[in-house]
This record gives C-alpha cells, structure tokens and sequence, in this order.
C-alpha cells in the first residue's frame, strides 16, 4: 500500500503546525479547510471549480447521503467520489451531529440511535457499525466515529453519560473499521466533554488508548461564546499526539481558524463560505462584505483585486450586489465561491508563515487588515 | 469601421441558410441561438461558462435593465459586457414584451407606453426613443425596436391596431437610432400582425421601407399552435430581404427551432433550456428527459456520451436525478449548461447539414431521433 493514510508534521511555530496528510487518493497540505459538500455537492459549485479554489479535501454527510440517495446507491454507482465527480479526498462525517440538529422522534439506546428522516418520514437506524458501514459504502477517505452529539446548554451529569456512549461507541466504530485500515484509509475519534475540561481531558485520553489516524474535537461551535471554544481547544490539543492530524470540527469563522491555529488545530469543515455566499455575504481580506447593501450599488470594484482567484479579482460589487437583490442563482455560485477561495488563501497564508516561522505576525496583520476593513468606495 | 453590423448570407439549401454576421464585437455564424440574460446574468452561469456551450452572442432584456439596476448605472459602470463580464456580442430587447407580459398598470399611447414595476411599484415610461436610448446605454450591438406587444387572443381590428402603431414606432426607432449606425451597430424592426397573413405582409413591407439591418418576426410563441406560428414564418420570410437576418422571438423547442430554419429563420432566443434546467428537464439528441423521473435514480450513464460539451457526458443520470430531487443548485446549473449546450450543437449540426446541402435529411434525422427517444437504461 503505497497511499495508506499518515500524517507528517513538517514544522511548528509556537502551538501553530504545518504538515500534510497522504491518502489513497492525493496529499492534502495543512492547516487545511474542507468545504461542505452536504448531499454530494459543495452548494453551487462544479467539482472543478471547487477545485480551483485550492480545495484538496472536501467533507460529505452521512446523515444527508444515508436518507437520499442512499449509500447503497451510491455504492453501486461507484462511490462517492464517482458519483459527484470529485477525485481527491472526501473526509465524511459519521451523521451524529445532523441526526441531533435535523432528524425528528429520536430514540437513544446504548446500541443505536433511531430517527426518522426530514425529509420524508422514513424511520432510521444509526449505530456505530453502521456509520463505519454507510461511510465505506461512500467511499470517504478519512471517516468519522459515531458520537452523541448533545444539545446545549446541558448539565454536567448529561454531558459526561453522552461524552462516555460516545467512548464506547468509539471503541464499536475503531472494532467495525479494522478491515479498512490495511486499505490505507482512515478513522477519526471525536473528542466530547462540553465546556468541561476534565471531561475533555477523559475524553482524549480513552480515545488515545484506543488509537486512531487522526483525533477531532467536537461538540464545540454550537452557540458557546469564541473564548470557551478557544479555552477547550488550547486545553485539549497538548493531550492530542503531535503525529496525528487534529480536526475541529464546524469551525468556523476566518477569526476562529486563525485562532483555533494558533492553539494546534490542523483541519476545519465549515457550511458558512457556502451558506453566507447564498445570502449575499463575502468574506474578504478586508473582513466581511454585505453585498446587499446599497453602498455597492455603484462600485465598479471586484471585492479583492489581488486576491489569487479569477473569480474574486473580475466581478464587480456592483454586479455582485445587484445579483444578490434580484436573487439570482449566479450570484450564490460567484459568493460561494469567492468565499471557499478566500478560506483556501488564508489556509494558504497561514501554511507559508508557519513555514517562515512568523505566524504570530500573520496573525496579527491578518486580524489588523480584517479590523480595518476595506478601502473606501470612491 | 472595421467591424461594421454586415450579415453575409454563405449559401441555401431549400429556403434554410447559413450565414454569419459580423459585429463590433465579434462574428455570430447562422442560424444562431441566442441564450437568455434576462437580469444580466444568464441564470446560473458564469460568462465563460456560456460561452463554453458555442454561444456567440447572448440576449439582455431591457424592461428588467431599466427597472434594475438601471440603464445610466450599468453605463455608468462601463457597459452590459463589462457588467456581466460576457465579451461577445449582445442583442437586447426593446421590453415592450415583458411590459405586456410583467408590468401592472399599463397605459398606452400614441407617444409611449407607462407602466408600474413589477419590483417595486415604481412608475416607468417607455418610448420608442427612450427603448433605443436605454439599449444604447447597455452597449448592445443589436438592438430592436419597440412594438406594442398584444395579449391573445385579440380581434382583427386590435392586431391591426397594434401592429400599425408599432410601425409608427418603427420609424420613430429608426430616427433616434441614427447616430449609432456610424458606429456599426444594429437595429432590427419587428413584424407584427398576429396569425393575419394580410397584415404581416402589410407590416413586413413598411418595415423593409423604413429599412433596416435585421428583421425579427413578433408576436408569436404566445400560446398558438405550432402550426400557425410555422404558417407565420414560412408566409413572412419570403417578404424579407435575403441579405438581412431574420430573428424569430421568444421561439422555441428544438423542434420549432428546426422547422423555423427550414422556413428561413436564422436567429433564436428562448428561456426554455434555462428554465425547463431549473426545473430538471434536459435537452438531448434522444429527446426531453425529465430528470425527476424516478427511473434515472440508478442509472450510471451521462445525458450523452458523445455531445460535445464536456458537462453533457460527465455528470451521469442518477447525480442529475438526486440533485433535482434534492432541490440542489447545482441541478439548475447543469442542466442549464446541458440544455444550453445541445441548443448551440443542434445549430452547429443545422449549420452543417446546409453547407453540405443535406438539410432535409438532417431534420428528418434529427426529428426521427427524438421520437425514438433514448437507449434504453441497462
């Protein structure tokens, strides 16, 4: 097995680490961000152009491909990768935290999670074998363990019995993956615990025993403040190995990439790029831009003239903002994807000032540059 | 000027032809298909990505322009071409259509047309002269007339009305397009009169009077039975001179385009493979697929895996199924681009079948194909 998945760390400046990871189907340079692909597309995009933004890895969604089309469908049609026509790495989700956030009449057991489907109706049944099955069917390149994600705000006690399930289930996942590793590909723990750092800490230390290619954090971004998330990230990534990639998972803004960073973390997925795009909003070097305000009506400007994606340097504001308020389709694809290329470019920039060994002043300009905000309009 | 509007007929086969004709902004080869820009954008792809089909030149509407964002602004900001960044040749509509077909509160006179906006209530006059004004504002290398659009059906007398008033109009548009022939650009008149042959006639000879660089046929595809619409055109062509183009409106089907050569036309727009795309229906060499259908969900294969456009033999039948089914944007991309696609190779293959004097063979071929519908899925 020449491609089996592993991680190197190629350098680190402070808490900050540049690496990369190979897999069966392509290296992928971190820190790196991973757009959503949720129902086997990244939203508006063609694969290609997913690719041009320098994307080498993109996220799919259990929950989402289990209800339609089905990952024995998908199986049958090639796999994922053949199904969307994407060829790198897919890193898929186990479907915990969607079947949380979207599913109805949910029925937790120690063996399983029964749900029935949004969209029709459809009962379901998710336990940790058969995430590992659903996501081998899709043919992810790194797949996540199962994980009860909870619904917050939760007591201590509610957060520690969903933070031990999710362990056991981890142990079931790691047992049902076994046959998949000697193909190269790769399993994921998830770190749980809440705001609770000696539950955390719990947490990474079982998943450790049991071993994986790579440790996420989970459970964070759901509506806690920036300075708990950031606390339990720079708490938890020192508990981490330093040779296994660390994924946070959700996250984030372009100010929680930075910061999560600066504290180890190596691999987000986030829908904001995509979601914020379809409702007129960039984000830019010059922090986020509302293309719906009238201020741009007029402003013959692209929103970066430097920016290294064609897209970013040739529409106008002007044409942007009018897109937006006439709700065209064309305006979701050009946001989306000046916002999946800005991700990629600040990953991009982040990856060269580690190597430099200047990320504190990166990070510093970076957040400067955000803070000032743009050039004003003529 | 250089690259002066001149339209150079190539060479016949029956009453089909194929030419071509040069403008400011580059050659349109005929019989062309012109894709629909309604808003400045042709909905859900980006410029390059039109032109990638084989488009060479593309539709803007003029009552959606002047509404939003406004005839001065996109001048202001350089133009229709450098706003929606398409390079090519343009061709934009007077709006008396859409007045009819969009606009509240109508009120016609000798003078000019005032309606409300169908955005946001805002109260609008449209004159021959200003019709020609605001296109000159947009940049467009051909421009049209402003008609009185009837609704149907309407009485003998109503139709002769119209279509009289729209001959004033004519020599209105004329006189104020003036300045802009210098320049090379065009303007074409329209033919009204209903399914009337006697005032078609009466309309076709008083536009050829007044003279100009192109002639479209209006007021058809609005409802009437193919029939009658190829009635029109086969009676109309022939009274219009054979060095001019000939635009048919707001036609058609393939089938209509593929008749309505036969009869003489050389030039199409249409919203069909953009809207039809929206709603999950394809264009192909075996016909209409509507993508909906359950029976595409397995099946592996492309719309066609010999069309030209790589988008048409890379995305197979069960990806286009999920996306319509899932509501994806991506769905409406494709297959606007599929669609769009097999509009300009069903051109190009017309285009070829007159050079090589086998037009009759083509469409009986082309027609037979489609009736045959498509191979079977495995």
């Amino acid at each position: 097995m020449t491609n089996a998945f592993s991680f190197k760390l190629r350098t680190t400046d402070g808490s900050a680490r540049r690496g990369a990871f190979v897999t069966p189907r392509g290296t992928v340079q971190t820190p790196a961000f991973m757009p959503v692909g949720t129902q086997g597309t990244v939203k508006g995009l063609k694969p290609q152009d997913v690719a041009a933004t320098g994307a080498e890895i993109v996220l799919g969604n259990t929950y989402h491909l289990m209800l339609r089309p089905g990952p024995e469908r998908v199986a049958a049609l090639g796999g994922l990768h053949k199904f969307m026509n994407w060829e790198k790495p897919i890193l898929t989700d186990s479907g915990g935290f969607q079947v949380m956030s979207l599913a109805t009449l949910r029925k937790l057991s120690e063996q399983a999670v029964t749900f029935r489907s949004h969209i029709d109706g459809t009962m379901f049944e998710l336990s940790p074998e058969r995430a590992i099955e659903i996501q081998a069917l899709l043919g992810a390149e790194i797949s996540m363990q199962l994980d009860e994600c909870l619904k917050l705000p939760a007591s201590r006690d509610e957060i520690e019995r969903a933070m031990r399930l999710s362990l056991r289930w981890a142990e079931r996942s790691r047992r049902a993956f076994e046959p998949r590793i000697k193909d190269g590909y790769a399993l994921f723990g998830i770190v749980q615990g809440g705001d609770d750092l000696h539950l955390r800490a719990d947490s990474a230390r079982e998943l450790v025993r049991i071993g994986f290619e790579g440790y996420a954090i989970g459970g964070l971004a759901v509506g806690e403040p920036q300075a708990v998330m950031l606390n339990v990230v720079a708490e938890t990534t020192p508990q981490l190995p330093a040779d296994r990639p660390r994924y946070l998972m959700g996250v984030g803004t372009p100010h929680d990439m930075l910061e999560a960073v600066a504290r180890g973390i190596d691999m987000f997925d986030c829908v904001m790029p995509t979601r914020n795009g379809r409702h007129g909003m960039a984000f830019t070097r010059f922090g986020t831009v509302n293309l719906s305000n009238a201020r741009h009506a007029d402003d013959p400007r692209p929103l970066d003239e430097e920016s290294p994606h064609l897209v970013a340097r040739t529409y106008s504001r002007a044409y942007l903002h009018h897109l937006t308020k006439a709700n065209e389709i064309l305006g979701a694809v050009l946001l989306s994807t000046i916002n999946i290329a800005y991700y990629q470019a600040l990953m991009a920039g982040m990856r060269a000032a580690i190597e430099a060994g200047r990320f504190a002043d990166f990070r510093a300009e970076t957040i400067s540059r955000w803070e000032q905000g743009d050039i004003p309009a003529r």
